[in-house]
């Protein structure tokens, strides 16, 4: 396989620069991403791998830099990272707008010039908020939704409306888990000694979907449950920047649950 | 509290060569924990210190080795790893005995000159066989014991029939958390990025007790689940070593459900 | 002492919310981090403590934010994470002002409202371009000034013309070290497993003070040059971040060339 | 040319349970790994190999054990958790012998019925020593020596007498690095905030050769020196059981001065 796309590119005058590639032991299935350069005809290269490749599932990327929309609430820190990267250019995505719940980071995204949609959720059922969101989107043309701390859990049906592995969500992560109200409280009750932070794609299930990265730090007993707060919200960020680096640069790929980072 | 502690070393011609306190902001309990050096008779000093302070709870320990009880099944890492240190001297303990219900690591054990006591728990009920173990702990002299990697579940009537905090015990631990067999297998379906182990006391539920140390280590797409398993064992190996450094050391108080580590 | 300021704090009606002690046993330096809450004369209060500690280092001060002059070159990551940490409140400081050799970062400085002076280093000397920075620093009054990747050296004259322990600085770091130019392609080339990043006051050697926060993220032969900068820079900001948040809450003292941080 | 590999394969009805691969994009060197199963002739193999490939360095290797000798002094951490995973058959080498420069640990190895060579500096010059040493190895038939915290610095003309690749050390880093006598003291003084280790290859200088694993965990202003060195001394027995383990299992492939692990 690998010697028919070389193959292929060879005739093509295209350039490998860089490539890897993954068989997963389990579903047998042969993962391979290749960066090429040279002058491609994208349409016309597609349809030659398809050629040789009938029954793969094939992308041929530009490396032109995605569009997101970015999702968040109140707290700023991921979003605020993701704008930074994108002003100084090393995001790797263009942020075509920003969708809230609320209208605290406004002023924030404003400085940035960027849209900022704030669809309140008080006085509506989840459909009609999610509806309302929806519509917004309808107007954009995107490639990933970026969670940056939408403290809204998605119903189904909204997630479902969207091809898969296209929503991206960061959410705190400790050992063991805790649900409900305030987990870092219930974390410091519990005296746990690592805090971490889960970046994700969602699928069916809002915390469920393919882990991209996962990453923790230390904490002890000294630390309250504000300072446990402050330094899972800086692992969130350092875990939701090194996700959307990957994903953008098309390293990220899907087996069944899991991701295959290439 | 201090001033009164250190005025009391003073006129017993004691040195204080190393202290640390916390106060803990919710129970408002103040630890303290000193490191003395002198010509010390315990039992005056216990009694002295309570005269000062009537509701203390107060242990006056020499620095002397602890005896430890360990338990295992078949799996050799953790036990190994405290078998080299108790044989190089930095363990901090004598290990007294070794009790399986397997045989399989008797021969190891043997080679240190420790006695292993093989109870199988086939044939018998989990009663008995906790019975007949707690026939063989009650000729022994031991201030911890030790779950190197024994995997049966121990009853609630087991475990209360012991001191609080003074069974340790390590597992595995994952983001998320995985329940029933083959947690590696699940974890490795589930695609996870991290890898960890906690340390913990049992007080009541096996897997709930006072956290004493916890860590991860980075995994990734291409390793099996049987690579999964080896490095797990390296992070439960090196976080019970850990502990067990800490808890020897006569530096971890259990305040609640925490760990207040001097 | 605990016992003497603990009494003085009930005279004076203050309420100690948090405190913290360390005994250095090598200096045998008392250290002391209490908290208070109550109506604080803090000129009268820093006097009674030196009625009953005539011999120590107090400081008293108010929990009001602190002022910082940040100093940057051309990457923002450092940078743009404080200034969102800044508009969003969590900052713990007040921005007045930025000083930089380069103007690429004046629009992002400016989106929030914050003075940016360019001071540019061509065509002068070292020493009149540390000069027109002192004149531009000495109109404001600040705290702590703040290298946020600022790429030029600071001569030993001018660090030393401020107090101790005022200037902080971050930088990637190594296992091996690399010296000279383009440390992240010489440790692509040496094959480093890990990256990491150090934060630490500036005394009199530029990377030679004493640390507040060190940490490492791995990496692999699958990283180019690029990408392992690129994740020198998310550590270069968590450690820059985490450092921050504890200079600024009165947390980290200095005891010779290392930091106590209670 | 995984083409014409998997071509073979075929065609000696062999089966590949197993491969990656990586293209060093500096050298252009391209790494393949695979684990093939079935009925192997493996001369037949790699000649057949060499005619569709002639000029690549190949190797076949029969997963049987290896041959490893272990070098060592005095401290009996990383020599003893080998000893564990020899003993307990997850090791994937046998330990034909250990040779040291003191008799400290000969107790420990002989409970494993491991030949202990104790061969004494004092009173010979380094040459002689060494000299010592080699007569020794050349009566064992190994695939790799394994310095296992053996504190003598060893010459080049020694290193330079084995194969490249052949010799695995382990050591303490720090960030920033230390020199001369008792690292963990002047790494306590400096007040670092990390402390590490790395697994490497020994080739012409004893510290510089392709590093295999790196690691480092966090210490603290209250960690006393002694205590670095106890949480370095864990570190540095997690980081030789990784490398041995990818070692061992033929994945660590040697490019210049890096590892490529497959």
């Amino acid at each position: 396989m690998v010697y028919k796309i070389s193959k292929l590119m060879f005739e093509n005058q295209l350039n490998i620069i860089e490539n890897s590639e993954f068989v997963d032991p389990n579903s047998k299935q042969f993962f391979y991403r290749a960066v090429i350069d040279g002058d491609i005809d994208t349409s016309k290269l597609k349809k030659q791998l398809y050629d040789i490749l009938p029954n793969a599932n094939i992308s041929v990327l530009m490396s032109q830099k995605k569009n997101i929309v970015l999702f968040c609430t109140k707290e700023s820190h991921v979003l605020g990272d993701i704008l930074i990267s994108h002003f100084s250019g090393v995001l790797g995505a263009n942020i075509v707008g920003v969708i809230s719940n609320h209208n605290h980071l406004q002023s924030l995204v404003n400085k940035f010039d960027i849209p900022y949609h704030y669809i309140s959720a008080s006085g509506c059922s989840r459909d009609e908020h999610e509806s309302k969101i929806l519509d917004i989107l309808s107007t954009y043309s995107y490639d990933y939704v970026v969670l940056a701390k939408y403290m809204r859990v998605l119903s189904p049906a909204f997630v479902s409306s969207f091809e898969s592995s296209k929503i991206i969500n960061i959410h705190h992560s400790f050992l063991p888990a805790f649900i409900g109200a305030n987990p870092y409280k219930q974390a410091y009750d519990r005296g746990v000694k690592v805090i971490g932070a889960t970046a994700h794609f969602v699928n069916d299930d809002l915390d469920e979907g393919p882990i991209i990265v996962q990453d923790v730090v230390g904490v002890n007993h000294t630390h309250s449950w504000q300072q446990m707060k402050q330094i899972g919200q800086l692992i969130e960020t350092k875990v939701m920047s090194q996700s959307l680096s990957l994903v953008l640069d098309n390293r990220v790929f899907v087996s069944g649950n899991k991701t295959i980072i290439l």
